[in-house]
């Protein structure tokens, strides 16, 4: 859209920034029966392609499910896995089964996202090759994100899955990774805080505890 | 800054979003001698708080490097990994070598950031732990690179360096990983197209080969 990258920002393009920043939210609900229109998927994609990557990888690649039948096994899987955690989660699971963890039947849109295969790129990944290649991937996803909310749609990453499976269902290669299940579309509204703390399960943590100054804090010292 | 989580946003603050990420660079050339205030850090650190987090983990931490001995040590530590690096490029080595890979020197704040030692979280998290970890932190880092860029400010995210020796400089826990070196600051212009594309190093792929529909394409199709 902007061709000028030496763009100078004001003061309420800044706030526009942070209000979208602010407003953004992982949802779980969706209203069903909606659909995204192919200029607002473009839009949002293009967000995603606009993301920083290690080395100029790009490793971030979309998977739209538009077959009904796909969509009903991710979300049989995605279900497989909540069944797993819920297990797994000790006293809390009946109120962990109670959460709606995931909008994969209901959700507009269902994309997965999938980590490349390793394309050999060296430059800033040579002691971090997997972790900067993920990092990558996350940030196009995070534009995604902002570039839904934007669009006064929901989007949910979803994680509760087994990749391999997945990324079987998706017919995959090997090396690739699938890291998201990204529900989209139309929402009655938007969680005023993150679902989680709205639920009770757990609450967010300040910045003021994970902002430090030339070295990791000595345990117990507040900085 | 917003408070009203129903916000519905208009066409111009979309615009202004799209404009944002289109002009948000990857910098490595900054303007020595300057200062970031400390109201432009909070807005930037605010922003990074802000990323979702997968079970709401919020596993960033951020360390301000106010000491000058600190960063001149974790410079040298960038040049040694550039040095590694180097020699592993093969016939491209003295290309690379021109490259200008990182501004730890000359910007105007330097921040590392580092993935907290595992806090148990299971929610979203039970097969594939340390990436979704990864994943948030990233999705903080990208917040805070579009928080900048609003700010007409440059970042730069630095990957190159040994995580053990750069934890072991920031005292960190064995447990903790260091995933960047973020230089921030002011700079003289914003690069036209990433760095790495104007100097020839390699070219952007276009996002019609990364979007699929139902599965990962058959070798040699086109989709």
């Amino acid at each position: 859209m902007a061709d000028n990258k030496q763009t100078i920002f004001s003061q309420g393009e800044r706030e526009t920034l942070h209000k979208v920043l602010a407003a953004r939210r992982d949802m779980r609900h969706f209203v069903s029966g909606t659909s995204v229109s192919p200029e607002v998927m473009e839009r949002l994609f293009a967000a995603a392609h606009m993301a920083p990557s290690v080395g100029l990888m790009q490793p971030w690649r979309f998977i739209r499910v538009q077959n009904d039948q796909l969509r009903e096994d991710i979300a049989r899987l995605v279900g497989e896995e909540i069944k797993t955690t819920a297990n797994k989660v000790g006293p809390r699971k009946s109120e962990f089964l109670k959460l709606k963890l995931e909008g994969v039947r209901t959700c507009a849109q269902l994309v997965a996202v999938v980590l490349a295969p390793d394309d050999g790129t060296l430059l800033g990944r040579r002691t971090l090759p997997q972790e900067m290649a993920l990092c990558s991937a996350a940030c196009a996803i995070e534009n995604m994100w902002l570039a839904a909310r934007a669009e006064n749609i929901g989007l949910g990453w979803v994680s509760l899955f087994d990749p391999q499976k997945l990324g079987a269902l998706l017919h995959c290669p090997k090396e690739a990774l699938p890291i998201a299940l990204l529900c989209i579309g139309p929402v009655q509204e938007f969680y005023e805080k993150p679902m989680l703390v709205q639920e009770g399960w757990r609450d967010e943590k300040p910045l003021v505890g994970m902002l430090f100054e030339d070295r990791w804090p000595i345990e117990g010292e507040t900085q």
